[in-house]
């Protein structure tokens, strides 16, 4: 397919949408992408620069010239086009910004001037915002003029106020459904779910599932409008902050997918296990203070690891769900005793049930009751300690300001091996021999 | 707050929205609920019944009358009417049907006929569709007149065909900025993402995300239109994907949140602990093979939790990436030999660095160079055989429709586990003893 028939693929290139074009480019071979790239030359859609991820996005952008990036810059949205900006390296950003005009490098640079991951960055500059005695025949009116600042797709009009502050907004629909002579301000929503510039993108991803927001005004610290932010935008906040906290959890930089670099992943996973080779270490001390104790028993060292095992899960189930409850704000300084109380008991009533159990085949294995019964207590004393500790532990970060899902992991199990190994090898060291 | 001054209360819920009620609902201990929801009586908004979550939904779908559920559900949205439904238990099924008018208890039956996951069930019936030959002019008077079928908000109108078929869609942003003698043919975009009444929904979401949709006609199978699904109820499924594939590979069921009642999470954590519990014992089995050996050194005992811990952790690096690698499509049976080679040279690398390290610092502490070069062989052996197994675990389970995330974790640490101790207590006695 890929090889010479020019015409024969520009045909088929012709109709596809640009994520198609994305998700073909991501599965080929790195060669295979350079010659696709500039066989379609200044046929290539301009979203395919926002569409495509990973060692795919690194060949498009250096098979590119950056005039046409400049020119696909310049057909798209603001926020878009902030982004393509922001793949850049200083040398070709500066390039690209001088090849736009004076109005789209101003917008662009004043997006960038917002902090990373803020609600500036990802607002929209165009916008629909009209006075409140407007009628909705002279709002449609306006919107079939050429008037150069009506984006080409949105889905609510704001009510501004004569200072441009928004003082409520009406859903294209409602507009439609009324008779030219009504008055936007009689059929305005007054319920408005403004976003602060510099409110950060999860909140804003919050306020929009929460109250199943289209599209959200933005304004200034000065109360005017300054941008739109819509609900696409807002999905790949949302993809992004599910992945984030998934991947954090099992110690894996979120950036990184099956198609990143191939050093950089190395890199980046490298770094956790390093950790927690430093946190198993830790447990092996714990447990070399106790040689003597299992060198007399060895039955010791062959049930050891079902403690640390159990207490790793029951605290990893508890501090995912805390995770989870914190980012989605249904766990909160205000129910966290509630909520702690509630860990203790799952964590009594589960470590009981399991240590009758676990407790009875150390017993019958070893034809050692007293064994069973150390095994036993450890076990429900661990799995206590697993439940408070997996959720005061990402409750205390998240205090902090610390991303609960980054660093809860590490500590967490940490303490469930050392309390885990303490208590069985001790006790047993002290009931045993 | 709660006490007595009934006026007042009602006067502060006046302008609250749903979803904040529903907020505040689960914030409250359950005696209080029943108060809150029999003072606001019918001022409760009707779509308090599907933002309200947990003991919370279950105190409130006690408290209200059939008769006000009924009531509740003539004014939603067929989907959120059928969510409604679903939440009663037979009995009171029934009986709000039966309080229905005919019209929107054959829509909301006709969608329960359709399977749980798909996208008849999240569907909603009202929508706008014309004919091609039609203006813009045509379209708007007609959304002007009162006819039922109009829904209050939509974004797109869809372009049919004399057989209700679609043949277009016209964002309402494009219709306002047409002229009136336009007619919706010229204007439509041809660019259907259709969606069929059996897809399932994680694919409806997957398309939404994908194209940036807003709004999605869904057909039937013989192609004609029956319903629409909006943005706002892909985002809700969006979440609960990502939830659930996060909770699942902590082993914990996705629907049990911080809200949930007690017993429901106990059952729900105690089975995953119990399956771990047997795993944790077969690897237990393991170590027992090799007693003697560590009698004769106790070193082996103390050092080995850290192989099972590396392999453990290697290995849900791995599968956490394959999982929403699979989820997101960007891992599939055309790139899985490429990943699988990639996932083995970093499980290399990474496992010989980190055996370089931890060889050394068994050599030093048992002043052993044998037992540090057994030890790290085992350490490398075993993170390979994680980053192997953590790809094609998932990949394997997707294969035969098991969902990858609940069943993968399990199996992938017994694995490591099992490996682990066996290559190295086995080496250790063939070559230290």
């Amino acid at each position: 397919l890929e090889e010479q028939d020019e015409s024969r693929v520009l045909e088929l290139f012709e109709d596809m949408h640009a994520a198609d074009i994305a998700d073909l480019l991501e599965f080929l071979p790195s060669k295979n992408r350079r010659t696709l790239v500039s066989l379609l030359g200044d046929k290539l859609p301009p979203e395919l620069f926002i569409e495509v991820e990973g060692e795919a996005q690194f060949d498009l952008y250096e098979a590119v010239s950056n005039e046409q990036i400049a020119d696909a810059v310049t057909e798209l949205d603001t926020d878009d086009a902030v982004y393509v900006i922001e793949e850049l390296d200083a040398e070709d950003r500066a390039e690209v910004l001088r090849a736009l005009t004076v109005d789209d490098r101003a917008a662009i640079e004043e997006n960038l001037s917002y902090p990373d991951e803020s609600a500036g960055r990802m607002m929209q500059r165009d916008l629909v915002a009209l006075p409140e005695f407007w009628t909705v025949g002279q709002a449609i009116d306006f919107l079939r003029s050429e008037d150069e600042s009506i984006p080409s797709d949105f889905y609510d009009i704001f009510v501004v106020d004569p200072g441009h502050k928004p003082v409520g907004s009406v859903p294209l629909s409602r507009i439609m459904r009324s008779a030219r002579n009504i008055s936007l301000g009689e059929i305005k929503d007054d319920d408005l779910h403004l976003v602060d510039v510099a409110m950060d993108k999860e909140e804003v991803a919050y306020r929009f599932t929460k109250y199943h927001l289209i599209s959200a005004a933005v304004i200034d610290a000065a109360g005017r409008v300054v941008g739109v932010i819509t609900v696409d935008d807002v999905i790949e906040v949302i993809e992004d902050e599910a992945e984030e906290d998934l991947l954090a959890l099992a110690g894996v930089s979120s950036d990184l997918g099956v198609n990143e670099g191939l050093t950089d992943i190395i890199k980046n996973r490298f770094l956790w296990l390093f950790v927690n080779l430093g946190t198993a270490v830790m447990a092996s001390i714990v447990i070399g203070l106790f040689e003597g104790t299992i060198e007399q028993m060895v039955a010791l060292a062959v049930l050891m690891p079902i403690i640390a095992s159990m207490g790793g899960n029951a605290a990893t189930q508890t501090m995912t769900v805390a995770v989870r409850a914190i980012a989605t704000k249904e766990l909160t300084s205000l129910n966290a005793m509630r909520v702690l109380n509630r860990e203790v008991i799952i964590a009594t009533v589960n470590g009981a049930a399991l240590a009758v159990i676990a407790g009875t085949i150390s017993w019958l294995w070893y034809d050692n009751i007293t064994l069973g019964l150390v095994f036993a207590f450890a076990l429900v004393f661990n799995m206590i300690v697993a439940g408070a500790c997996g959720l005061l532990t990402p409750l205390t970060l998240n205090r902090f300001g610390i991303d609960p899902a980054i660093a809860s992991s590490v500590f967490v199990t940490t303490v469930t091996d050392v309390v885990g190994f303490f208590v069985f090898l001790g006790v047993a060291a002290a009931v045993l021999l």
